[in-house]
């Protein structure tokens, strides 16, 4: 099992530690606020070429292996990072104060999500082939034999948050389906969680060299601020970015990818507020279980969820008083959690300022502070809704257990809210669906929120996102800075993958997936028909 | 039949004919190099709105059509075009100077473009539904019931070729798959083809008033210049666009989408050279017919295609030289025909000037003028490949019948070519693949072309692109601005299109495609299998 000592860490450049000239760092404890664990050295960006340019070199080879081959390579993977998981997670608990069971949860979602890409990768139905054979009869002209085939973008950056230094970090969703679409990753390391990342990209190092792929597969880099993640994305190697964090990080890193001579994908999961939309017919039973069921939603975490909740509109009257009056008694009784960072916690101190300070919104509740550094408490606001349509800065996401409850007083000024928030990735609607008045707006409401969401949710919490088939982790923009994506699920590997067709290629000159024997036993499309796998 | 008389024009805003405040233009025959035709209003950016905010309503509508009023809907359009053929062609041939025939089989590739995305809006795949049911009993937690379909981004914004006044205008691809994917299109009328674009504007207005479904589905703007172009890009209610035109139009449409406070995305058919290589065992036998067949692809269309040759590589040798020479001859009787407009005109033969001052570029021949205003002559000109690996400028798209013969020493030199390309179109192998030799380099050179196309043929030119399930008309940039696409075929359908995924939402508030009884019979995954509709 891989252990971290005293001695000094470095970036994984195609798996060799390669120490960097750009200084270094150390975790911070954000429970205790001081340093902890062992150095990092930082890479300065001349010193970065060296891993985009093994992951060109890699590329060549990787993208070019078979489906299983490439799936035996994830499953070591997922297998490896597995082992380690006991080191891993006391690391992680120390470097970002999540709990062990939190970050037990997100190890076995990390694993399964490396195994489901495996599986993914196996199937191979992402290669997407399509083939018309020649019709030379065809008047008035032949047709040609064509056949299409989906090949991966190239080398991708990718870019970890610091809220899930597992599932969304160095092994996270977008390595996962960078890798099994074909394409070498450069992982820009987060300084959250310097070690976590360290023993997880040995674990994948580790794979790629027991299936003997090139090192260049894969390298984690540590560098100091945003220089090393700017070089990155302006590297030529480089032809996709997977990003997950701020709105201000992802679109400095969109400006910078539309900037190069050649204009790479930037798939860039930013900022959302997660509006929660409460009708009558939820209050007119238990509003107890709904109360500590949103408390638990938002305080989760420390509200540190790219989906935790950030409005709940409500309706005015009696029943709706009394929910929020429960959700001031549940939050009373909840306390703070440690945030990730003293950055973050003091951006969620000042986020909460600001809202506590605009005209029209009062306080329902506050929990109590956390036994730690850091760990503000749980808070939520409330204001009514048309002083929630008149102010912009209301509808910000503020990082962390902060909640704004907007007061309604007919389920038609929904639509206008519906309307003019900004792209999201869950939309969540609290209802009795036997309720038929209820049904008529939800009918309408659903449809406006398609526009603006990736996940619509009815009678659950957005919180919680279950990795499969089905899954969006995406949204219009600022939800992520390309709706036409998942970050989560099987459907993300689309991302790193374009068409290319092949017109009257001889056999021997054609990729397995296209040849009429198909090898590699995939579902195809001929003529336009599916035609399956057996 | 539709048929334009001396009186004035207008746009056809949501299918009402719209005076513009913007001044007015008339065509050019570019055979006479003469004004011809009546006038066409255009609209001042501040009329813009009226066009875009039509289409915002009408997607409301639009986006949630069966997939069978979709499809009779679009193949009404496809029958008014042809109802209207002779008319259209007849406009469009003097607004081209393309002749006859071209311009009718250009009719019938837009009339059963139109059919076939009827087809594939009827089939429904493109709505990508992915079922996962809930597992209430799954450890340690439950799955909850999860429905992905994917949904039409809203209203689009297609600005036309000039090289293809129907098949890439009006009701071209672009328009096509945006209608078909359930977005509503406001077209930037070309206005080198004006007459031309109304006839075929009206034609879809007639089938949108027939379908009974809202004007603001399909409007046809015209504009001075870039502004109302420019000012359509801004429009918050638009949510995509297509472009198929010069690098410079759409590094500027990328530009100004990529400014907006709310990104889109951008499908801009740029710029490509297509190159060509020739391999020593193509030339062992029969040289004439490939000599012909090549100067018949350089000089179809005045060479303003998309896919038309601008670079050939051939081997030193005695049979290379001989298939150059053939070139020169079969050039020398060949004669120009009349480009689109006097200013494409002037730019190909400022091209040509540059290129033949370039040192070390000489020419290998030139055909005659054509016998019309605005019809250079085609012409070959020839290089070595050290000084066009040398000369960046010589790899800069000509619009028009120019082409380089770039003569090579050695294969493997091809491998260098292939890696410092830019993206384009499509590229092209003559081999004989019975030549174990050439089979070996060929190989390579496919896969590291792979990475730099979206078409690879062998033995065929590229002009020529068959509109069906297979064919990939797309690359990377420069080719276009987003190589994951293509802008001909099916598959153009997902540009327009992103997921959502319904959580827990009941029966009754699903849309269509994601109900259990599955009433609009769609092939679907189920748990990440493919159910075939029957």
């Amino acid at each position: 099992m891989s252990t971290l000592t005293d001695s000094t860490y470095h970036s994984l450049i195609a798996g060799t530690p390669t120490p960097g000239n750009g200084g270094t760092v150390r975790a911070i404890d954000p429970a205790a606020d001081a340093e902890t664990g062992p150095e990092f050295t930082l890479l300065g960006t001349d010193q970065l070429q060296a891993a985009t340019q093994a992951a060109s070199e890699a590329f060549s080879v990787y993208r070019r292996l078979s489906p299983e081959a490439r799936a035996a390579f994830l499953t070591t993977a997922a297998e490896k990072i597995q082992a380690a998981g006991e080191e891993i997670i006391a690391t992680a608990m120390t470097e970002t104060g999540l709990p062990e069971p939190r970050l037990q949860g997100e190890l076995a979602r990390t694993v399964n999500q490396l195994k489901l890409f495996a599986k993914v990768a196996a199937t191979g139905d992402h290669f997407g082939v399509r083939i018309e054979p020649a019709l030379p009869e065809r008047k008035p002209l032949p047709r040609p034999d064509l056949r299409q085939v989906q090949v991966p973008l190239g080398p991708v950056a990718v870019f970890g948050a610091s809220n899930f230094p597992l599932a969304f970090s160095v092994a996270g969703g977008d390595t996962a389906s960078a890798l099994a679409a074909g394409c070498p990753v450069v992982f820009k390391a987060h300084n959250a969680h310097p070690g976590t990342g360290q023993l997880v990209g040995q674990a994948i190092s580790e794979a790629v060299a027991e299936h003997n792929l090139p090192g260049g597969v894969f390298s984690l880099v540590y560098g100091p601020g945003t220089k090393v993640g700017q070089a990155l994305v302006e590297d030529p190697r480089i032809k996709a970015v997977g990003f997950t964090g701020s709105r201000g990080g992802g679109t400095a890193i969109m400006a910078t990818a539309n900037a190069r001579p050649e204009p790479i994908p930037v798939y860039a999961e930013m900022s959302s507020v997660n509006p929660i939309f409460v009708f009558s017919s939820a209050l007119a039973g238990e509003r107890t279980a709904l109360a500590e069921g949103f408390v638990t939603s938002l305080n989760g975490s420390a509200g540190q969820l790219c989906t935790a909740p950030g409005l709940i509109f409500v309706p005015e009257g009696a029943d709706g008083d009394d929910f929020v009056a429960q959700v001031g008694t549940a939050l009373a009784e909840a306390s703070g959690f440690t945030m990730l960072t003293p950055g973050i916690c003091s951006a969620r101190i000042n986020g909460e300022k600001k809202l506590s300070s605009i005209a029209g919104v009062s306080q329902v509740g506050r929990g109590a502070e956390g036994a730690t550094e850091n760990a503000p408490a749980p808070a939520v606001y409330t204001t009514d809704v048309a002083t929630f349509l008149n102010t912009p800065e209301l509808s910000e996401e503020i990082f962390g257990a902060v909640c704004l409850v907007v007061r309604y007083s007919a389920p038609e000024q929904l639509t206008a809210v519906a309307q003019g928030i900004e792209g999201q990735l869950t939309a969540t609607l609290h209802l009795n669906p036997e309720d038929d008045a209820d049904a008529v707006v939800a009918r309408d409401l659903v449809q406006d929120l398609e526009l603006k969401v990736g996940r619509l949710l009815v009678n659950g919490w957005p919180t919680g996102v279950d990795v499969g088939d089905a899954i969006v982790h995406g949204g219009p923009f600022p939800a992520t800075s390309d709706g036409r994506s998942t970050s989560v699920g099987t459907l993300a590997i689309h991302r790193f993958l374009r068409p290319v067709a092949f017109q009257n290629v001889p056999a021997a000159l054609l990729p397995e997936q296209v040849q009429d024997e198909n090898p590699w036993k995939l579902t195809r499309r001929l003529d336009g028909q599916y035609q399956l796998a057996d």
